[in-house]
């Protein structure tokens, strides 16, 4: 699915490489997209894609996980689409904007795939992992409307770490929080190591960051990083209900608001985002994660 | 109500203007100490106001609100007796200040009431309001000695949004958190947009602050805005009882500690200030401002 | 039990007062470091006291306080014990580091016998304390593993505040959270004036650090201070177990992600504690102070 002439991100890794504030990263944002949006093509296969849904209706697009058959696993692709998606719904008439998945999954997490190619061989995608997530969590820390989690059931990895940037998040009570980073090889992203030990305070960030502990939708509310958990028997019908309420109110307000608040803390957010990447890169060298590759690699071939 | 020779506003914020720091704020806030001061009748004025009691026994300096007929909502005056008492208490021989209001309301807030003169027309405030605002701001996070509100009942906008700049807040469970700055064409302010986020998360402090969200005392306590809460028919003498063992402590002590607790974000606490009353400052030229107030107003005509 | 050979506080104060910078702190940290190493009896000494023990099993340091005749109060040579046995773990083969306290009490805080003499009189320690307490500190602030708290009983002071510079806070429901400064003429320490407003919010920060409020286990867990709370029937087995599965996890990984954490906020933190020994050696001057102490000399001339 991965398509090299839209998101060249090898070559725009070397690009990046001489830039070092945070707003070169903000520019460097604008400039992909323009050149996704350059080509006509990629907006229109974003939206093909069926790995993630968009639709927007009674003033709020709805940014879907639809991939159940991987656990709404996290494909290059999808990151790209969802780049794409959070672009335009920037834009458009929508008050509100709203992520959530489809079937059992909120979402697993980054899709361990994206290391192997098809035949099943590890590629080495250091530096574009580190470039693609940097501008996916960009794009989070920039989008300037209300952004909602109606988390529907297991979240893992990016999955949770974002929500952090999140302005409300909802949770199913069958939902649950894992940031197993410890035990992948990888480390906390999108933010997670200012934003988590910034909302639970230390002793209970370091538990889900460092030793890997799954979080349930109660705990996680408890710690912070959930607004509020819902009966899963009626999680769907308050949820929305109170949505759409929260979608008539003023967009320009809200837009107002949240500024303010982001502003206070943009700059750090840019950096602690550069620092994490530049952490991941290395962690992609080490031998845990290869570890943890190989293990994958050998489940999958038992399937 | 409204004495301009006291606190001449206006031009007050065209020196304002040419200043920028930080510290330019709080020597300004002494400026106009000074010149209130100066002019014996404003301190009269204020301990003759019976909108704004102060009484002070057992250690305890106790600043109330007393407009019950409306809902012990902020009129101007109010705003500038609340400073004066607080300078008053700074250096009275007090160990610990305490906020309440009389009858059913903590506080309802803001008086819209404020933007209409006598003949019920919208009068231009936009700057006055905000160096008033700004100024009223650094009163509190100024105040060297604790300060603890006690809130008997529903508390609006401002009456909540200060209370992040509190030592202690124990409500009744009677009371209630609100902030409906997106339905008022107004904007969080009294650093909330720093402080809200800081104590609880931003997915718990957006949903009050973005969305309007009311909280029961018991959510207000589990999101940190409030310290305890109590049953409505304990709740005075279990909280003076209380207060008066602390007023028994170290003012010497209380003031360092509190001194300790506060530089390390004073500046920030200042710069944040700022901020919300030059994004507040726009906020009252939108649209929605005018509509909130015009309905403000039919409302008001009705009754 | 002061040697003063091998930890000259006095002249090293001299040294230090000259020293402005986090950064010099740190290295003034590496460099007593050194000397106590250079004098191998100071090693030797840290390991056959027996109010600190030292224990390492199954990836985990423990290090414990074993003084219960004092209730686990914290002696001059304790601090320099457990900075010892710090230095010690953080290069040794074990994966976390543990601290626990025998009999009834976690630690009841600084043991105030630090200030007096053989002969009962008091002595003038404070340059001496305020640089002990400094470099204490600084330890816990850049201690490279994960540092877990089993909260056995009640913790007190010091023994309380450390626990912001934690990853993990395990307590018995019998353990007790308090810091009483304000009765003791001292101040809170250890970043805890940081730590703690971060972590649970002003309201609940200062109701512990400005009045000296008590807090059940169960309280300091609502508060952020404790990560979870186990009954004290099933305490020890449920609290080890875990860490020991903990302890098989990725060394490199956790290290990594510590640091990761840590860097975000270390340069204020060093800021903090700097602040925080500056203001102590000023209240150690206080009248409060010597009251404190001379109310604890006639209750331990009666016993």
């Amino acid at each position: 699915m991965h398509k090299p002439g839209v998101f060249d991100f090898d070559n725009k890794a070397k690009q990046d490489a001489r830039k070092e504030t945070a707003m070169d990263l903000k520019s460097s944002l604008s400039s992909s997209e323009t050149s996704s949006q350059g080509k006509g093509g990629a907006d229109k296969k974003a939206q093909e894609s069926k790995d993630i849904l968009v639709t927007s209706e009674d003033g709020i697009t709805t940014i879907t996980f639809n991939r159940p058959s991987k656990k709404n696993a996290i494909s290059f692709q999808m990151y790209k689409d969802i780049m794409l998606a959070l672009k335009n719904a920037s834009t458009d008439n929508s008050v509100i904007t709203v992520f959530t998945g489809v079937g059992d999954y909120y979402s697993s997490g980054n899709d361990l795939r994206n290391f192997i190619n098809d035949a099943g061989e590890i590629q080495d995608k250091v530096t574009m992992c580190a470039v693609l997530l940097r501008e996916f969590v960009n794009t989070f820390i920039d989008f300037p409307k209300p952004l909602v989690a109606v988390v529907n059931g297991p979240a893992v990895g990016i999955a949770v770490t974002l929500l952090g940037l999140f302005d409300a998040v909802y949770a199913s009570d069958r939902a649950t929080f894992h940031t197993p980073f410890i035990h992948l090889g990888q480390n906390p992203e999108a933010c997670s190591s200012y934003t988590f030990p910034k909302m639970m305070g230390s002793a209970k960030a370091a538990e889900m960051l460092l030793f890997g502990k799954k979080l349930t939708a109660r705990e996680a509310w408890a710690q912070g990083l959930v607004t509020e958990v819902f009966p899963e028997s009626t999680f769907e019908t308050e949820v929305w209900t109170r949505l759409k309420t929260y979608a008539k109110l003023s967009p320009n307000g809200m837009r107002v608001f949240k500024e303010l608040i982001r502003n206070h803390e943009r700059q750090k957010l840019y950096t602690v985002n550069a620092e994490e990447c530049a952490v991941g890169q290395e962690r992609l060298k080490s031998e845990e994660w290869k570890d943890a590759l190989r293990n994958f690699l050998s489940r999958k071939a038992k399937l």
